[in-house]
């Protein structure tokens, strides 16, 4: 049976949340969870009928969100370190964390190892948008300055990552820049463009916009760049909502026709809610690590628990090696 | 009498949507419209009461959307070539442009000039976000390729706006990066972090999400990253209201809640709506240009006359000029 490693240390609302989210995705899947923490926290939140299917890898030690990414190295008793040991030793298949992501990245680069060929892992996030299917962004921010070549390689593992896991027939992969046209873009993108150009799967430059309306399934770009436009977006999202929310309660009449639109707001909220999409894999390492949000909710463990089973049993990684042994 | 010319040739939708909002700016203010265009489609657009006002510079060449900016420099027949020489002859005192806005950049820089210790000029856009105030974002995308120093004028430019323009008591300063620590960003971030951080009005480093919560009052990032946030920005907006729209018209229960919530709708999209900001100043020249959107309505025109008159009589140029001078 499938076995997935979650560090439930380090998240930003502590451990309840994250062990609720692994208890959720028992119910629905077949799978043995390890969870990697403080026993005395743990053990209370298992409830007997699931205890058989639960292992708990105990240790308090975890790295602090203001701590820095390569001091894990160092802290062989920390949570993340001892849950990226057991992925490397094969007593799991994967390993999804809410905790500090720069040092579930690092750690993982390091001891789990770069897939051969490729240039630098890249987290690969998912974002929804108007059609039924979500956007696939890499670099998300793994990062922060790259070369043309990361980039290339990026676009070959989204497309790979579209094509096996998230389902897509023949994946369509844009490059991040400031307009459509081709001579468009920063030093950065135009060298990428030009390594580009000659992959099939290569549908040219896409603007922000293309993020949302569907016109590709990949977008490329740095881990910059990624992170920026993510953020962005959830501050839009963030935005219109409040201020929603804040006309329909001005105004008695529009409190009364919101009544009657709760099910659109709510189904609006559950394609715009991030925790849906649960974490976003690092691809590029020999083996399956989702990284979720720190602050993320039940759902958004669950989520990232079923996107860790899909992408073990889809074979992403090994279909990735035999990729960049090729290239 | 004040002068604004206007380049009505180059917009997305034609002459007469950019006419338009000439005419309803010409209603409300008191200035003179130098209308730049082909004659033979302005007259007819042009109701007698407001004749006297308008003056028409002839011209039927302008620069198309899929020509390169630079040769906009050997079309001195061209609608913006004409335009940019009557602002540098000061026959006008403004100018607000919908054509091609790389051609208006690299004109306005060539003919017009620098201020002098401007090392770049920069496009400064204004966004909607959750508080009464817009926020100011540049360069939204005359630069693509950014060293630390044009930043850091990018900063005093947007500063000096925010205070004399937009009318900010105490401007905030902050720097678009990929997290709010001060040791977060890449390269180039990182590098502008250090030259900035001795400014009373940096507040550090923010993130794309506070774009629209108001925690600062100025963003400043290197145009590429500006145009990609700001295009994902919109793109988000235009996602959701495309899906609401569709949940809303899925259910008959739905569409009338959706009547009482009408004057709900139409405030949040007035607040969200881009043609209320009018256009984004060319921020570092020596004089005031408006570079309006391709596909702006008259609404956006319009918006983007009384902008240009409340730079001139900010003096805007005169105060960035001062207080490069000092720098």
């Amino acid at each position: 049976m499938l076995k997935i490693a979650i560090d439930v240390m380090g998240a930003d609302n502590g451990v309840a949340p994250i062990v609720e989210g692994v208890l959720q995705a028992l119910k629905t899947r077949d799978f043995t969870a390890v969870i990697v923490g403080d026993e005395s926290q743990i053990t209370p939140l298992i409830p007997k009928n699931l205890a058989s299917r639960v292992e708990i890898l105990h240790c308090t030690d975890y790295i602090r969100m203001e701590e820095s990414a390569s001091s894990a190295a160092k802290r062989p008793e920390s949570s993340i370190f001892k849950a990226i040991q057991i992925l490397k030793d094969d007593e799991v298949n994967a390993l999804v964390s809410p905790g500090h992501s720069g040092a579930t990245m690092s750690l993982a680069t390091l001891k789990i190892g770069r897939i051969k060929g490729v240039s630098r892992p890249a987290i690969c996030t998912t974002m929804p948008n108007i059609t039924d299917k979500p956007s696939i962004i890499l670099d998300a921010g793994a990062n922060t300055d790259c070369k043309p070549e990361y980039l290339v390689d990026f676009a070959i593992m989204g497309y790979e990552y579209a094509k096996n896991v998230v389902g897509f027939e023949n994946p369509r992969v844009g490059l991040l820049s400031n307009g459509e046209e081709d001579n468009k873009g920063n030093d950065l993108t135009k060298a990428t463009f030009k390594l580009l150009k000659d992959f099939s799967f290569f549908k040219g430059n896409v603007e922000g916009r293309d993020i949302f309306n569907g016109s590709v399934d990949v977008v490329v770009c740095d881990g910059f760049s990624g992170n920026l436009v993510l953020k962005a977006s959830e501050g839009v999202a963030t935005a219109i909502s409040s201020v929603l929310k804040k006309e329909i309660k001005s105004c008695i009449c529009s409190m009364f026709g919101a009544l009657f639109l709760g099910g659109v707001f709510k189904r609006l909220k559950k394609k715009m809610d991030h925790n849906e999409y649960g974490g976003a894999p690092l691809l590029g390492v020999q083996k399956v690590v989702i990284i979720s949000h720190g602050s993320s909710n039940a759902r958004a463990i669950e989520c990232a628990i079923y996107q860790a089973l899909h992408a073990i049993e889809s074979d992403i990684c090994t279909k990735l090696t035999a990729t960049f042994a090729q290239k």
